[in-house]
């Protein structure tokens, strides 16, 4: 059971990016192609980047809503609870759900920054990226030190700018990364070439978990162009199943035996049988001589012990199976404001979830496993 | 525990077409483009249809051989065991592993027969697949019509077509239908269509299941063009996932309430993550009003348990969760000739796995489920 005074960590929380995020920050001359608020039809707003309307506000910011009342997205930022892009409203709806503190990714600017990916203008495209760190960790994180754990973007397209931008943020603070959880689904060099040695090896050497939220490289499960969204929202977590196994047979475990990964949103009750797969299928083809890049000598399921983390919502079956898990390897989230958050009932079902579960354990779930992972003290 | 006297019926194997099954079959005007075996350099052969060099022989049969002698493929037909391609030699390999029967899915044709579908020369392609379910129930499984179960392959790319191969079927004995997992991935019409009412109609009515093998519509998880192969064969089975979300979430099984899909090579073990997974989200998503096609009422763990059979190879964690899938939804299967296969131990496997299970429920999940579900009595 988790006792009333037990921390709540919440690992995976979102930023409705408030309408001045990047205008603030940008110079006067990238301000017109830069990311910026505009009023389409019938006072509908969008988010408008190097001339082209290009996104919703708020990515499903539905917190506090009743699931009968909810179409896929707010049409203005008044229709959104200010929780959902103002810090301080944040910790009064985080106090209503008895949430310690969190660990917030980007919204419309994608989980991992990915929206700058594609840009036209690669010098807008950094000083986005390099705009949104400096908020989080000024005005964000700023407004509530002890509560909020600060997690950046990179710019992940070009390495040597990525590993610049990771100092510079490392050394003020922040605690996180969120990096893309496949770079090889957006075109960019695998996890079976070097490419990219020197920011794993610096996130190691620095402590920095990189959190591998799902969607983060931008890649969606294959599914019927007519399906209901549900059919996605239901498969979105076998992308980080897809992650975890990439990662488990590729060489990053063995060239940096330090480094942590989480896999945010993919939920647990799938991680034992994956475990299971992935060391059966391991068995095999480590001798085959086809596939000789894999390593025979380390079971896939020891290093997933050592080095990821998986992260749950709701998933009672994943809390029955923690001791498959690893109770270590399991952080909570609350997933504010997205369509799957429970607030203001997040804390009620994780105890629910947690009853039959021993004190100990169930404070390491909630919250003590997420401040050693981000050494947040 | 499962007794030594218990039946053990697979319901997926493979056969590796033998080099004459098209050619001994198809008129003489349709020799020179059917499916030949031809040799390429160095004395490999591969298949070539419509004078394409169109496909390895066998799909990784391997059956038999030691994991570190393991190419992906045979050569040539004699680095097979007959038992791959010869229905006769394939009794005493299942004599040998304590098989009672099986159910067989084509190779090289694709499981579903897909390898006709692209074909240029629709009269050609379906004369193929006349001739392949000729050939399975007047050669295959007349070696043994107790020990072959008749599954067919349809020419679905055409509805009026596919119909009436399967009733020519029906009306001589088949059992089953070979059925792509999501002809929507192929373009073909969604499960949200009437498109696929009478062949699910009249599957329905004849008492014929579906069975959708991972990968018979072609389709493979997005992963690392240099990922190792092991990395798609441990994610294969995701696609089962996807497969039986869409079908729960789809109106086919509210249109046809006593219709049966089998998610073959899919194994069990995640299933009861996904049956919390989509239960939870279609708690939700039924009452958004952008999702007026979901069936409200119906719970879709309620759907699988009446319509869904979950089939694996070796799968420990999924029988100890016999009872959240539902003992009466799963089959064993073997996978001869194919890399997971555990031939020459398949039974002892399977023993294995069931030793702490009560011997009714080992029976039904060894051989009486797949009695019933087939008819094959």
């Amino acid at each position: 059971m988790l006792p009333d005074d037990a921390d709540l960590i919440s690992v995976d929380d979102h930023i409705a990016e408030p309408p001045t995020r990047w205008s603030s920050r940008l110079p006067q001359s990238k301000l017109e192609h830069g990311p910026r608020v505009v009023e389409i039809d019938n006072g509908l707003q969008q988010w408008c980047f190097e001339g082209v309307v290009a996104g919703t506000l708020g990515l499903s910011a539905v917190a506090g809503t009743d699931f009968k009342d909810r179409g896929l997205e707010p049409r203005r930022f008044e229709d959104m609870r200010p929780g959902c892009y103002d810090p301080v409203a944040r910790l009064a709806d985080m106090d209503l759900d008895g949430v310690t503190a969190e660990l917030n990714f980007a919204n419309w600017a994608g989980f991992a920054g990915s929206r700058f990916f594609r840009a036209k203008d690669r010098e807008l495209a950094l000083m986005c990226v390099q705009a949104y760190n400096d908020f989080v960790i000024e005005e964000w994180c700023a407004a509530a030190p002890d509560r909020y754990i600060p997690m950046m973007i990179t710019p992940f397209w070009d390495a040597d700018l990525a590993l610049n931008e990771i100092e510079r943020n490392a050394a003020r603070g922040f605690k996180a990364i969120s990096f893309p959880d496949n770079p090889a689904l957006m075109g960019l060099p695998s996890l079976y070439t070097d490419h990219w040695d020197r920011i794993f090896g610096f996130a190691e050497e620095a402590g920095l978990p990189l959190c591998m939220h799902f969607g983060g490289a931008g890649n969606t499960p294959a599914v019927s162009d007519d399906a209901p969204h549900a059919v996605t929202t239901v498969l979105m977590g076998t992308t980080s199943f897809s992650a975890m196994t990439e990662l488990l047979l590729s060489p990053v475990f063995h060239k940096f035996p330090r480094l942590r990964v989480c896999l945010s949103e993919g939920q647990i009750g799938w991680i034992p049988f994956a475990l299971q797969r992935i060391d059966q299928v391991w068995e095999h083809y480590r001798f085959y001589n086809f596939e000789r890049r894999i390593d025979p000598d380390a079971r896939p399921s020891d290093l997933f012990r050592n080095h990821i983390y998986g992260c749950f919502i709701d998933d009672q079956l994943g809390i029955e199976m923690r001791n498959l898990i690893g109770v270590e390897n399991i952080l909570w989230e609350g997933d504010y404001p997205h369509a799957d958050s429970l607030f203001p009932r997040a804390r009620q079902s994780l105890e629910k979830a947690l009853a039959g579960v021993p004190e100990t354990e169930a404070r390491r779930i909630a919250g003590l496993n997420a401040r050693d992972l981000f050494s947040f003290h």
